[in-house]
């Protein structure tokens, strides 16, 4: 007997017929002698429709009150799939995240899990029940409800894998898995079977977000083993662990992200320390920085370029504007207009001419490279934003397509 | 400074422009120097909309189930209502059934609320924000969540009061008060100003469901004063309390109710102990019998008719046609086209003819009396069902309309 933790988004119960739809899955995993947990988000455009509730009255509503709206979403759906669970003639009891034991930090619409307490879903699965618990809310030490953000439903259900040492934790979507490229724009790209967390981190945070970040941060911590696979197709999916025992294979995706924006601070004397401030003053305004190019300097000031995401922007240019004269600058350059494409990989750590390989395919498509960063296991290009899914469709042929 | 409870109801914040309203008036009390307890119910057709969303997926939901369900819509309402009043520029919270301490029984779907435990909302009340409470909800012995049933957001509102020992507790509804008639039916209605808990009782029961009769009766118990008034005009409604130091008002109101059946067992025999073992029957079932009339013995025979609620009829017909036989009655009759008219009033137990006028208005109507039941503050009775507007016009006319 296995004790199995089952995610499904929003889109997986977006109405009566998909609910049944997962109330089928999540029986037949029980009726298989398992154990099962069930963690569900708010049906398909439930939290919009409350976020346009909430506007209408109040645009600037506090977190808190947002967080005590917004966690009514999870409990409807987590009470529709309970009764539908009820009507296929199962035992079944749905929890909203403070009867599971979830406990947050208090940032409202923002909030971190900072423990999870079993014992209630413990003591259902004694009485042979299928639980069905609240994705992305919690309870904060002040017994105020809190919302865990934007996907943070992926997070509830590796919290509790966690916390009740589960033996798989399945993350269902409307993807069949993890690809080698978004599968609706490049009909060649595929499915893996399996992917290390390290690499799922990377795609994640390149705009390929099948998983929610956070998620796979703590699932590798607890060494929780991830499926991400479809509600839909019920196909076997893609298994997220440490090591894969397969060979490793060389890039495991390409991803693109145009949720980003360049800025040149140019000008900047050449004298040591002045980059560093820059960032430590982006750095203490939460505006994260991510690819960086520092040109070499002539006539005594260089520039230094950098990216930002889109909507940071504003915050960053106003920010860096009071301060150039203060450092000596010349002036400030955006352009938002740019694209990162990357590719992912453990197996390129081994293999230096993976990055000759990615440069050359963008070549031959002509297009122009503006930056260039590197990590152990992946590779991003800033190019022009127009440029973005030419690049992605060259480099997956170079490295997918060709090989096959 | 005074702390006031207020309740409003489901259509006194169906949408943003009433939220905003209710708003307005509760930061008026707050600004008079109040504290403020605001009990709010579920958006107008909130809870029928969630309803039929289960039903699509189950019809025979479990209740607890549908508990979690339908908490769902006060705690949408809730935080929108937290939000209008942020926007006015007030310190607020809004807390949902557990978080304000509601302790109820298990039975979901029905429960009874056993405590409140107010440390919560004295806690806010002290750092001087205004305190939102859903309505209608509380949790269980078992940590799970439970609904009082409709209309219990009366109920939890009185409780409150009790429970914080509140100086006034205003139940905000869509009529300016009680009406000696229904308003929208018989013009020369009249709001009283003040009214006794237990002529509102007679009242609730009667059909002129103003107040939900458990929210009355609890106030009665712990000496709570109501205020029913409307959240859209404002104007002062109508004080429910102990005694009413005006004069008494020979009668308060006339009430129909046509949701009844009547049902006449035929030919039971003369024997002690029949009529006790009928009516201890459909107790053991939970059918309800209001107004008995048992006919003269003749032959060694005699009928008992009794009315039930309308959804009752069939289960009473059904254990009754399995019995009759037993008691060696020879039939059942039923009929559902009739209506119970009743008038109520404190004055009435010190004027015996009180009786005789209401007779006398039906008789000048032509109308035929069926059944006749009284209480010390209640004359009631049962006419076909087609007459049910024509008799409370007469009664009205007769009580209200001369008299001016």
């Amino acid at each position: 007997m296995a004790l199995v933790v089952q995610k499904f988004g929003g889109s997986s119960v977006k109405d009566a017929e998909h609910v049944m739809n997962v109330a089928d899955i999540v029986t037949s995993t029980y009726k298989n002698g398992n154990q099962v947990v069930v963690v569900v988000s708010a049906q398909g455009d439930t939290t919009d429709d409350l976020i346009d509730k909430a506007k209408e009255i109040n645009p600037n509503a506090s977190k808190r009150e947002m967080d005590m709206l917004l966690s009514s979403g999870e409990q409807i759906s987590a009470s529709l799939l309970a009764m539908a669970i009820e009507k296929l003639g199962y035992p079944v009891v749905s929890l909203l995240g403070w009867q599971a034991g979830f406990l947050t930090t208090t940032t409202y619409g923002n909030a971190r899990i900072k423990r999870v307490n079993p014992e209630r879903i413990r003591k259902e699965l004694d009485k042979k029940n299928i639980v069905i618990v609240t994705g992305f809310q919690g309870v904060n030490r002040y017994d105020d409800m809190t919302t865990l953000g934007r996907g943070g439903s992926d997070t509830s259900a590796v919290a509790i894998a966690a916390a009740m040492h589960a033996d798989l934790c399945q993350i269902y979507t409307d993807v069949e898995g993890v690809y080698t490229a978004d599968p609706r724009k490049i009909p060649g790209a595929k499915k893996l079977d399996e992917i290390t967390y390290d690499e799922m981190l990377e795609l994640a945070t390149l705009g390929a977000q099948v998983l929610h970040n956070r998620s796979v941060e703590m699932a590798k911590k607890y060494h929780i083993e991830l499926e991400v696979l479809s509600s839909l197709t019920r196909k076997p999916g893609t298994i997220v662990k440490e090591d894969i025992k397969v060979e490793k294979m060389l890039i495991n995706g390409v991803a693109k992200d145009d949720n980003i924006a360049r800025i040149s601070v140019i000008g900047v004397p050449d004298k040591p320390g002045l980059a560093f401030k820059i960032f430590s003053k982006l750095s203490a305004k939460n505006i994260n920085v991510d690819i960086i190019l520092q040109s070499i300097g002539r006539n005594g000031t260089k520039d230094i370029s950098f990216t930002v995401d889109k909507d940071k922007m504003d915050a960053a240019v106003e920010l860096l504007n009071s301060y150039i004269e203060v450092i000596g600058a010349t002036g400030l350059v955006t352009d938002s207009n740019v694209a990162k494409v990357s590719i992912v990989g453990a197996g390129m750590e081994s293999h230096p001419g993976v990055a000759a390989d990615m440069f050359e395919a963008l070549f031959s498509a002509n297009i122009n490279i503006q930056m260039i960063a590197t990590s152990e296991i992946k590779i991003s290009v800033l190019i022009d934003k127009q440029e973005g899914a030419r690049a992605v469709q060259a480099i997956h042929a170079k490295f997918f397509e060709m090989n096959d």
